[in-house]
């Protein structure tokens, strides 16, 4: 695996894609496809999709909607020229009634013709924006997951969908904490800017040290705990809400669109007849 | 008319929004409830919900989605702490079968309990930002409605919802064409940045004199026309895909929402329980 991904890290979108899409890479996509946008996915039956399409439009910034299919159509037109929903994800998480049931690499034998797949933009956008200013990032140099965890933020509900927001956490030098801020806002689909800077219980977080997700990470003197809302979000949501069905990218394992990632629009412009 | 506008423009938004329910103004909003965001309105059937929604997320250009009703709920929780949609819009287009067929002030008759309210982002947005930075506006000078031409730019079609772009023209000084796409890039939720300046024919337009909507405008020497995706692009849509009833706002008559035009999200908070 490590081989592969040191490999793939080197190679253009096309191989990297043709890699996923034949299972020969089933890994994290950090640092692959480098430039292009990562999603978060969510499928689910067309009987909760404009329920939880509300849900997104509601919370904008845990749910910033990159992407939709046609009902049963697996080829996300808007995000490739030819991106198969169904092989294009290293790995998928499958919830049944709201609760992870297993975990594939190819979900054809599970697709049927009333689902929707829907495409949420993520972190790494904004963490690439950051990190090109200099703001130094501890869990990317170290390797770890970003830590998460619950607050005491309620989002909008939509139907059965309702959550508190999930948020992530980025420790960073006080005298930074205005640029990120600044930096972020520009990437509304990629979470926006912070949803909070600082006291960790003012937004519900018991113990920084303890994450609910991830790794933890240090706060050392002189660094603001920095809060943004996470795409973990709508998992929560989609466990309230417990559909028959529902399948997710496996964290970490995104979709890789054809967008450049500073894209104004998440749209591919359409083809000529 | 007049008397009744001159003094609701002095008002603060309660005062022009009971103004509006109560039906005793119902003309149009550009200058009232200043600072405060302004929307086009969208009502369809919930069979026709999803398809639209999707029409909205792979044009946000044009159709920059703000909010959307539950299904039957005429009260847009998330634009307004009291803001139902059968009133609180000076006036209403109502379309059957896609064609226009008549014009109210109040469709509380019209109302039905499968319905969908959807509010989009609008221009005045961007344009008091231009305002505000000393950038002239001809059409605001003048009091005349800007124009708009239909063009050859496809939009992605989603279900019966299909259409050529709409833009709205506005001619600037040469040397302030890079500060307005800057400045409007900043508010994708109203429109965004231009999707074209300079040689009208680059996006089939025949005559810059000739609007297909409102005023025609001076383009004198030493400005470039610029072009921005228009809020009267869902309106094409909706024509093609001719649903049995849809109700729009009437053009100019606007939705005003309780949401501060340079928000960064377009919700309101949930209240405490």
């Amino acid at each position: 695996m490590t081989a592969d991904f040191d490999r793939l890290r080197q190679a253009d979108l096309p191989e990297v894609r043709a890699a996923i899409r034949a299972g020969r890479y089933t890994g994290h996509t950090a640092g692959l496809g480098r430039g292009y946008l990562q999603a978060n996915l969510v499928i689910l039956p067309e009987a909760q999709a404009l329920d939880f399409m509300r849900f997104c439009q509601r919370n904008p910034k845990p749910c910033p909607l990159v992407g939709v299919s046609d009902t049963g159509d697996p080829m996300m037109h808007t995000l490739g020229r030819d991106l198969d929903i169904r092989s294009d994800v290293p790995a998928y998480n499958i919830y049944r009634h709201g609760r992870l049931d297993g975990t594939t690499t190819d979900i054809a034998d599970l697709w049927t013709d009333d689902m929707v797949a829907f495409a949420l933009g993520c972190s790494f956008t904004f963490e690439h924006a950051l990190m090109q200013a200099g703001i130094p990032l501890w869990h990317v140099g170290n390797d770890t997951t970003v830590p998460m965890f619950r607050t005491s933020i309620p989002c909008v509900p939509a139907g059965p969908f309702a959550a508190h927001m999930v948020v992530s956490m980025r420790a960073l030098p006080e005298g930074r904490v205005d640029e990120a801020v600044a930096l972020s806002r520009r990437y509304p689909l990629a979470h926006g800017a912070p949803v909070h800077a600082g006291d960790p219980a003012a937004i519900g977080i018991a113990d920084i040290a303890r994450p609910d997700w991830g790794d933890p990470a240090p706060l050392p003197g002189g660094h603001v705990p920095v809060f943004w809302a996470c795409g973990v979000t709508p998992q929560v949501a989609i466990e309230a809400a417990a559909p028959p069905l529902c399948i997710t990218h496996r964290p970490g394992h995104m979709l890789i669109a054809d967008i450049p990632e500073a894209a104004e629009v998440p749209v591919l412009a359409p083809q000529a007849a």
